[in-house]
């Protein structure tokens, strides 16, 4: 027994990762841990892997259902998707052997909103849920579950699936230990009550993970990191973004339209997230709060100089030097973060009550305000929707931004239409890129598409955006959103066809 | 004083409606009162009309800022689009003139979800509202008002104007008052707190609307009925539509997906929605509820039949012949009804607690589940979004109907790419048309793409869909989500061209 695994029951149930793999059978659907690369199951899927691989060698078929939080890691979707192991994936990914296995046409992916994803299950949709694989950081002397550097859809995981296996992880931080609200009062319809959370630091359910002992099969120690990669300072293009950003929110509270300390920051992840909330640090805000998926470096940042009160979220995503300071400072963190299941962390009904401030990251921008935050060229799936659409649909304010130009300047970002939607015009406030800052609320199509190209856009592609805006408002089929159909997606046509959209 | 009027103060501001619409000036901003063409003002909107032409034959610019709850009648969008005086139109118009206006790019329009209106006004991104015209059924002995046939954003109107006009329609019923349940709860972030509905028959506010005296510059007196049309029976198109909904509902319950009573209906305005309705009058459900916009015909006759127990929206839209029925079974209706303002008749919090069952009409969706509501050929507006993007995304099976052609077959409603986008492929669980229904809920793109072919589009279509199908698989730029981006919007391009899609 393990210094981590306080209970005798569970302890007795502690086997290698490849016997528990082999408990998992063909054509199941498989319920795993992980959100943005923290808290995924380090050595099963691994072990599963190999056994695919070994069927696949037998002419057996073998592939199974699997369901995340959200994205995991090489050693989980990597390795699943390498031996085509998997069925159907849900509910995003960002690996880049999964990626190329849906674009050849190998993976069914079924890209949905994070928030979605519990009452769906509950409701049946993706069909049983077999086997739960879910990393914990501990198990306490009366057999609770510890969770580790994520919740996501854990919760959820451990109440459907039939048989359970739980890694536990002795890497993980003992500090974690606390700081997630498990919360246990949502339920199908007709049956829900509101979710009681009117601030980002409110606790409303238990810090722990409930699991029978019954359905646990095996219990797999490991010793492993989440895919932290390092952190990389903002660059210039990010920076540029960050500044218009920030800007922005100043004018917004002067104009009386955010409190002085804003409202919850919902931060997408990647650079030019990191590089605003950078800016946030030598900015004029103090007493911050997040209420958003994941904690980044840079939220950590924010919390330790004292600008940020509280953060909620349901992972996070550090680096190594970042997960350092956490351990070293984690009774200082304790009270200033709050780890939920993501069912909560991106509810719409909480997002919409706090009046987040959504910042998401885009593939590209239209004219009109339409965002593609997923496909490349219409058909091309790069990572997924994520959260972005349970923040954005019901922020007080919903940021997207982007560099302007994509692919060393042959792509750019704004285009006359995107090839796929994410989210509609209704649903788009501010469009950011190094440019500037387009600020579309309450603007007519024809209105934005001014801002968009003259504050968004790249200045190579200005002129050939205003001549099809110009032109489209002489021919098109109806002057509210004045597309001309044949030319409306010809610069992706381009790329396609030469590399570049120039 | 009339009967309608029971308090001497505001009697005492009774005066013609060339007056009262004398006292809205030019380039004001004019909150006035209306959802479906119900409880919109009928005289004040046609006596600034023709103020607005009398101006412009003097050569004077005359323009007003136009918001409402929704649609509402050639009396007010009519009569104003016709004199070409409204600036920015929000958030949603229904109307001949309004729409050719819009479509000829004479006139600005915003397409908002309806439950954004209040907080976006609120939060003062369409600058400051100068003046509200409201209609109401009439004012009490202590100066409250008795709201009219629509709530809509009337409380806003109200609260945010610096001047208000009242009409007092004595055509609407004297039974309306207490049937109406005003929620004065709401608030900006960070002050919000949980709407406390647990279920559509919830009363959480006043029946009444505040006022203060002191911002009445003038009370007009009017007896005008609704924009009511003669109900028409259901086609056999809308009929069919309506069996596969009634089929796929019965085998929810039979599945354990839905309770034997259902869920709350949301149910969009028009003949396919009326046959939904229609038909479950005949079906196998009893106990019904609906949390909804608009109170149509086949609503009512729900309740008078007993199979609905309770119907929550902010709306009645409904034939004279049902009015009359109305009015003679008031107090019937009158436990069975509630009318709230929009911004709780569709707030997303609410929409997700209850588990909404969303049912709303399009214009045209694509192979991969994508809806477009909106526009046509992607270029000229319909209607607008309303409240579908409200309830869509956050209902618990989110159903879009339509015939599967239109234009007398010229066009496909199932297309290879939708031309606009509405609601994402991420919103939309179910497409129906008369040829069948397509269960989307857990699919990936390609697999949404068979179903959508094969169970919606019109037999005369389907070959094309298909052949368009397999050669995106051969040679899309990726294989997720594959297109052909030179032909994707070739059959919009063939109707602009040919005025066929075939």
């Amino acid at each position: 027994m393990s210094g981590r695994i306080r209970n005798r029951q569970w302890a007795a149930k502690v086997v290698e990762a490849e016997e528990a793999a082999g408990l998992i059978g063909p054509g199941e659907n498989v319920g795993m841990s992980g959100f943005t690369g923290a808290g995924y199951p380090k050595e099963v899927p691994g072990a599963l892997a190999k056994r695919v691989a070994v069927a696949h060698e037998h002419g057996e078929p073998m592939k199974v259902g699997l369901w995340t939080g959200a994205s995991t890691a090489p050693e989980l979707d990597g390795a699943l998707a390498e031996v085509e192991g998997i069925d159907l994936r849900l509910p995003y990914q960002s690996d880049p052997v999964s990626r190329a296995k849906i674009n050849e046409g190998r993976l069914d992916y079924t890209d949905i909103h994070l928030s979605h994803v519990a009452q769906r299950v509950w409701q049946g949709i993706y069909g049983d849920l077999d086997v739960a694989v879910v990393e914990v950081s501990g198990i306490t002397e009366d057999g609770r579950l510890i969770p580790s550097s994520s919740v996501g859809n854990n919760k959820t995981w451990l109440e459907q699936a039939d048989r359970v296996i739980v890694e536990v992880n002795s890497w993980q931080s003992e500090h974690l230990e606390g700081m997630h609200d498990v919360y246990y009062g949502t339920a199908l319809p007709p049956h829900r009550r509101p979710i009681p959370i009117t601030h980002p630091a409110d606790r409303i359910g238990v810090p722990h993970l409930d699991c029978p002992l019954e359905k646990v099969i095996a219990v797999v120690e490991t010793e492993s990191p989440d895919r932290n990669g390092a952190f990389t300072p903002p660059d210039a293009i990010s920076e540029q973004i960050a500044g218009h950003v920030l800007d922005f929110l100043e004018l917004e509270v002067a104009a009386g339209r955010l409190p002085r300390e804003l409202l919850p920051i919902q931060s997408g992840v990647g650079n030019v997230a990191n590089a605003v909330l950078a800016g946030l640090e030598n900015g004029p805000f103090h007493g911050l709060t997040a209420y958003t998926e994941v904690i980044q470096d840079g939220m950590l940042q924010l919390i330790e100089s004292g600008r940020m009160e509280m953060a909620s979220a349901t992972a996070f995503s550090l680096s190594p030097t970042a997960v350092e300071r956490f351990n070293r400072d984690a009774a200082a963190f304790r009270d200033k973060i709050v780890l939920r299941p993501q069912e909560i962390s991106n509810h719409p009904e909480v997002v919409r009550r706090l009046g987040c401030l959504a910042m998401n990251g885009i593939v590209e921008a239209d004219l009109y305000g339409n965002i593609n935050s997923t496909h490349l060229m219409g058909s091309r799936i790069q990572n997924g929707i994520g959260g972005s659409g349970d923040f954005a649909r019901n922020a007080y304010v919903s940021i997207f931004v982007t560099p302007s130009q994509a692919k060393g300047g042959d792509v750019s970002t704004i285009v006359p239409m995107v090839s796929h939607v994410d989210h509609t015009e209704h649903d788009v406030d501010v469009i950011v890129t190094e440019q500037g800052l387009a600020d579309l609320r309450g603007l007519s199509p024809k209105q934005r598409a001014e801002r968009v190209i003259e504050h968004c856009a790249h200045p190579d592609f200005r002129p050939a955006l205003r001549d099809y805006f110009e032109r489209s408002q002489r021919s098109a089929f109806g002057l509210h959103t004045p597309h001309l159909l044949d030319e409306s997606l010809s610069w992706h046509q381009r790329y396609v066809r030469t590399g570049s959209m120039r």
